[in-house]
């Protein structure tokens, strides 16, 4: 009934291709790219402005209808998985790059402006957008800001988190309000902090503006060969703890390797049990001399093979392999999980040893492809669907992994989010106390709870549930005195 | 009557010197660093742990008491003010190191701790703590989370808020909550970007995390004179263009110079109508190739003298007439105005000029002294108190070049803070709309307003009087249709 409503509202001002009910086009948004949740939404809509956008969600609001916000759906948490009585509201028709002003070192763009797009516009002014999800070519900086993205290249450059100052957003009632600005810092709360990363729960961004970054005089790329990931990983510590930062360090365990072979045949070298990707960008004279002294310690831990890629066409090939990785997996595996977690980086052997114990235990096998230099895990759980019971497996293996990695002082989600598919996880990391502080933020922009219901928080609440704060003894009392005020 | 009971129920738990009442003690805390506002508090705490902080807090909101936390009241914006009719809680015992951890590029510290500190506790292990406030050899991290602190090298390395990566806060009703941790980026909402430069409106930090920074393996330091600040900006915007990024770039003009001398004599070069301070730091390979260039930027945007730090002693003496500026401006002026604003790189030569005739206008003098690299103005305005109405005078001046600052796009602080100082002047950046939504996040963690009550929003409003956000027509409405729902 309140669906029928809100499409005779939208219907009202929006254009008929702009509001979707037919259950075969609603079909084609069921998931995001975590493809194991599927749900079909009651509704889609498909704003072309920052004002219908708002008007969308006002829209949403007067019907009581849920909403959740969808950029190009390559997410890999569930953030966007859609409520099957809400509405989608599909931003990937405000893809305008509104401005590039390369002298401020800011763009200002929409959020279905794809994130390599960002890039092209301003590389002919000779910046570029620094955060590189691997789904670059496609996803949204919608979809960015939404869950933080991360890529390769945050070890050096930070998440999306450090690359936007200022949003306008519709806020869960409807009203587009600013966020910060182009100055690298505003006065009054950082929401604009608050609400990247929210995972859609605090609004909808409608404009982003974007720093720039200057393209480096130089990129250098190397790709050391292992026997093990502990060498590896060794290679690694020594790079970081001299002082260096690269502006990527990747490593693929011998599983990895194997799939990407098998996918793009990268031409690693033979008999590799790790590889580790290292590149360096910035001023030539500092790129040479850290270039060296990354070599000598990638030997020095042990790399009995290292290619320097003598050109473009070769620094592409190495990573081909690495940005391939997840999809390849599926030439080895009809079925895997992709896991992202973090370790802080001097970990890494002892949590890669336990993931290997893990997965013996279970019977299931473990490929690692990830950014070794921020520790940040992607462990590929593989497993097969059609084989009873493996599924679970997979699901526990995953889940434990996890566990290992709070258990050593890292964190559940690196760059993925918590969307649908980690918000039962949240509790592993956080007291009850700090999710009721979260919720209390939540309930300040939302109160009816409309904005991405059941993503993110492990269990749905109403807002007036939420617990008045104080709790325990009265201090009067605490102090060992009867009576006062 | 509710200070009586408060006081009763802190000395029960609290030891006498923990708890001051007597007028004459109460007067030291009248004010912070910026004294020209000053009252007297109703009662001064010194918790010694986060436990006794968070007995404090939790007695201020059974007794009904506004609560004011204050560090080493260095603030620049009065953002640690007290109430008349309220505590300060002063965290300056809260001072320990609780654990330096150079692998994972991390310290933890009590919120008493002295900036300057961290980087003596962190030097051995070849890190340091980046973010440096002039006043880092009194100040501390607490007071740095909240007012979000700058310093001169903040253009490279970013402000507090980049390098804190957890904290245990008190929140306003007195419990003790994590926020973020030792990872780079925790999932859900990133409520400790929110809680750095909240100004003490959110809580009181008992704990921090702060992440380390290698020392660098160089630093290099040259001081440029210039005939005026145009050629200096010039020099500044030549710099930044050309992709370096300098760990500092420091300007002072004429009058600042002069002031300098008076109180420092650091002998920079005569007849310089502005100068520059460019420091470089990184590995010795970068650092030699950019300051060459550096040097040729200065030379070819009309420096007439450049000299370049031989050692440690010159780079003091460099650094001692820009860090003595504000003090030194005693020396030519009996009272003076530190305002604070930022504006982009580029508009610097358009402000600058604009800031002397509105000096002129009004027959006041301005002594610039900023941080030229991030556009962050540090305009003294010189007045005499004596002579009437040079106050009002230096004031309107002062509001006027604030003004300025937004209208090229800037912001109206840059690192002090909104504190007490600039709370009338959020509206001029932010709509009613946008404070509406900040206040609903205030609302959140103190509903009832206890939490340094007066800073930051122009208005002080309970939080039942923030309007439902909900504004204008209903969707029907707005899109012609008179009835559905």
């Amino acid at each position: 009934m309140s669906l029928d409503a809100l499409a005779v509202a939208l219907r009202a001002r929006l254009r008929p291709d702009q509001v979707l009910t037919d259950r075969q086009q609603l079909r084609t948004y069921e998931c995001d790219g975590l493809a194991h949740y599927r749900v079909i939404p009651g509704i889609v809509v498909l704003p072309r402005t920052a004002e219908e956008c708002a008007f969308t969600v006002r829209a949403c609001a007067a019907a009581g209808v849920p909403f959740v916000a969808r950029g190009s759906g390559t997410g890999l948490s569930g953030g966007a998985l859609p409520h099957a009585e809400g509405a989608l509201i599909v931003t990937s028709q405000l893809r305008s790059i509104i401005e590039v002003a390369p002298h401020d070192e800011r763009a200002v763009v929409e959020p279905g402006v794809i994130n390599l797009e960002v890039s092209r516009a301003a590389g002919p002014h000779g910046y570029y957008y620094a955060p590189d999800p691997s789904s670059q070519q496609i996803c949204s900086i919608g979809g960015n800001v939404a869950e933080n993205s991360g890529g390769a290249h945050c070890l050096k450059y930070g998440f999306t988190t450090n690359h936007v100052t200022g949003a306008q957003i519709v806020t869960p009632d409807g009203e587009l309000v600013r966020l910060g600005g182009r100055a690298p810092d505003a006065p009054g709360y950082d929401l604009l902090g608050a609400f990247v990363g929210s995972e859609g729960t605090l609004g909808i961004a409608t404009e982003v503006t974007v720093r720039l970054v200057r393209l480096p005089e130089t990129v250098r790329t190397l790709l050391a060969a292992f026997r093990g990931t502990d060498e590896a990983g060794a290679a690694t510590s020594a790079i970081i703890a001299a002082g260096v930062v690269p502006a990527a360090v990747e490593m693929m365990d011998a599983l990895a390797i194997e799939a990407a072979e098998a996918a793009v045949h990268c031409g690693y070298p033979e008999g590799a049990g790790a590889v580790l990707i290292v590149e360096l960008d910035g001023p030539a004279a500092e790129v040479a001399a850290q270039f060296e002294a990354v070599e000598e310690f990638c030997r020095a831990s042990g790399a009995f093979e290292i290619r320097i890629a003598a050109d473009d066409a070769e620094r592409a090939l190495f990573w081909k392999g690495r940005k391939s990785a997840f999809a390849a997996v599926g030439r080895i595996s009809p079925d895997y999980i992709v896991q992202d977690g973090v370790i802080p980086r001097t970990a890494l052997p002892q949590v890669l040893t336990r993931i290997g114990e893990l997965a013996a235990e279970h019977g299931v096998r473990v490929a690692n492809v990830f950014h070794a230099g921020d520790g940040n895990l992607h462990p590929l759980v593989l497993f097969d669907e059609a084989v009873a019971g493996q599924a679970e497996r997979a699901e526990t293996v995953s889940g434990a992994i996890l566990d290992i990695c709070v258990e050593h002082g890292g964190s559940i989600t690196g760059e993925h989010g918590v969307g649908v598919d980690k918000a039962k996880h949240l509790p592993r990391m956080y007291s009850e106390d700090d999710l009721d502080t979260m919720q209390l933020v939540r309930c300040a922009f939302d109160p009816r709870g409309l904005a991405n219901p059941g993503k993110v928080f492990p269990t749905p609440r109403l807002c007036g549930e939420v617990p008045g704060r104080r709790k325990g003894p009265h201090p009067l009392q605490e102090a060992g005195v009867a009576e006062v005020f």
